[in-house]
């Protein structure tokens, strides 16, 4: 039996057979989420990955790219709250200027644009094809466009940390795909110095981790890493649990620059202003935004948000020397 | 695309295609884990269900009853160790007497014999061959089975709570499988009454209680029935993530029977002790077994007991009226 007739991964062309469609990949071997398919709605070769959307039994409208789901409308709100409000809730004073690496399908531009105090929302996603099939099959992610303070560059978003001013943003969310393909480059060391770079002392840089389940020794690797970009501040691990990713959970990593008074002692550890402790919530839990019909939040609560710092076990022991707090 | 070759649910027979196996359900329609197949050990027809057990390449050895997931060896300990120990650690007093119902794999077994100071535990399985199978392929699970203080009682479980003495038990675990087929009885009133007669003041009963992702409805019926079958305790719903269960979590219902003093008023109200809220853990958490071979937990601590009964916006209000404590 184990030799498979199963096709192999790649893009969302193999994946599909006889009205389902498997996810495979070799980030995940040998396991996948299967879903039946309605009807196929769009199938295009962008500059830089394979884009396809369907129409699921069970999940409404499902986006692919390079065969692996990026969302799907039945359970988007949950990785899309999560990894803006955990982030925004966080911050010692309230957010204005906010940057989103990735994440063109606009999920998180709209639970962004949930707070009147942010001024101004810049994107930086790299394929231009993405937002736009998120304007036609995916309306309630993509209305976080049409709020009059997010601007889109369709450029590189390594390209836009590097060359954005020092200490300008106050939150960075990379809302990136797995570590193969286009998205490899934003699990490296030399973007999370431009990003520490970029964000205000006391600022946080926010970024989609995978899942404890299944890369526990990624995560590790990019927290440590973290934890030696972001010396004097903190590096911090939350979940979410999400019945369409790998495992039905994912994680993000969230990286607070240090103060700016804050520097490290002879002993290496840090002085001045203690670093921000994520864990616990500060700014208000935001509400709707009727201006672009966007509702009550479904997932993130102040309750949620501190729960979600939690550990199992498992997970607490393998990350204890890279995470500042847990 | 929509007329599907895939086979329909039933049997694991029907879901093994070419090296993989993919979880159907009426359960969960229109999806369903895919797990690439190693090596199949073990197939057969017991008294009351299809058995079949599997190498898979990324989880272990996988046990299947009628094509639906059970356990597998990569995270059997999250479900198995969380609706054990919450219960367990939620208890005012050290819990001595404890019974399961189904979990005839003995991994819940495992958990309870941690506790030295329980002094019987019993098992009211079913089905012979699944404790047989759990024996033969699953050794981690099955050494639950060698402790001293076990009874297995292979029987109807509904008869077996029947027939128990009234206030007898400390606490009482449902470890079922879905409500369909076999387990159906085990999510209605009837099972339910008798589980609180059986279960002694302040003693909880705790049941496997589906994902918050697909089955609000039948967590919400079934938190609605157990909320006037513990009149004047509590009942309340804790989660686990786990990868290869539906949606990748679980949950479970937390039902505490009145403390013996509480009786309702004429308001309808519960005069008396306060009902027992599981929220906080009271018992310390427990160790290793090195009798059994039994390591240190790998899931359950006090702080991911709390986090467990923090539930998703949607969720929370959607069970707002049928929970007391969330």
């Amino acid at each position: 039996m184990s030799n498979s007739s199963k096709p192999a991964p790649g893009t969302a062309d193999q994946m599909i057979e006889a009205g389902w469609y498997t996810e495979l990949s070799p980030m995940w071997p040998g396991q996948g989420l299967t879903l039946k398919i309605k009807d196929i709605l769009h199938r295009a070769k962008s500059d830089f990955q394979d884009v396809c959307v369907f129409e699921s039994e069970s999940m409404g409208t499902v986006l692919l790219l390079d065969g692996v789901i990026q969302c799907t409308d039945k359970d988007e709100f949950s990785y899309q709250e999560m990894i803006a409000h955990v982030p925004m809730c966080s911050l010692e004073r309230p957010a204005k200027k906010v940057l989103v690496v990735g994440g063109g399908d606009g999920g998180v531009l709209r639970e962004l644009a949930r707070y009147p105090h942010v001024e101004e929302i810049h994107m930086a996603e790299i394929d231009k094809m993405v937002p736009e099939v998120s304007k036609r099959f995916f309306p309630e992610m993509a209305v976080g466009f049409s709020d009059p303070r997010v601007t889109l560059h369709i450029c590189d978003g390594i390209k836009y940390v590097e060359d954005s001013p020092a200490d300008s943003y106050d939150l960075i969310v990379v809302d990136s795909s797995d570590p193969v393909g286009p998205a490899e480059v934003l699990f490296e060391k030399p973007f999370f110095e431009a990003l520490h770079r970029a964000v205000r002392p006391g600022g946080i840089v926010c970024t989609q981790a995978e899942s404890l389940w299944l890369h526990l020794d990624i995560i590790k690797a990019l927290a440590t890493m973290c934890k030696e970009v972001f010396r004097g501040g903190s590096v911090s691990y939350a979940t979410t649990t999400i019945p369409t990713y790998p495992s039905g959970q994912i994680g993000m990593l969230v990286c607070a620059k240090a103060h700016a008074g804050e520097r490290e002692g002879e002993d290496g550890k840090a002085e001045g202003a203690a670093p921000l402790d994520p864990r616990t919530p500060r700014q208000p839990e935001p509400g709707p935004l009727p201006a672009l019909g966007v509702g009550e939040l479904k997932y993130y609560s102040h309750e949620v948000h501190s729960a979600a710092f939690v550990l199992p076990l498992f997970a607490k022991r393998a990350l204890a020397d890279c995470l500042t707090f847990q």
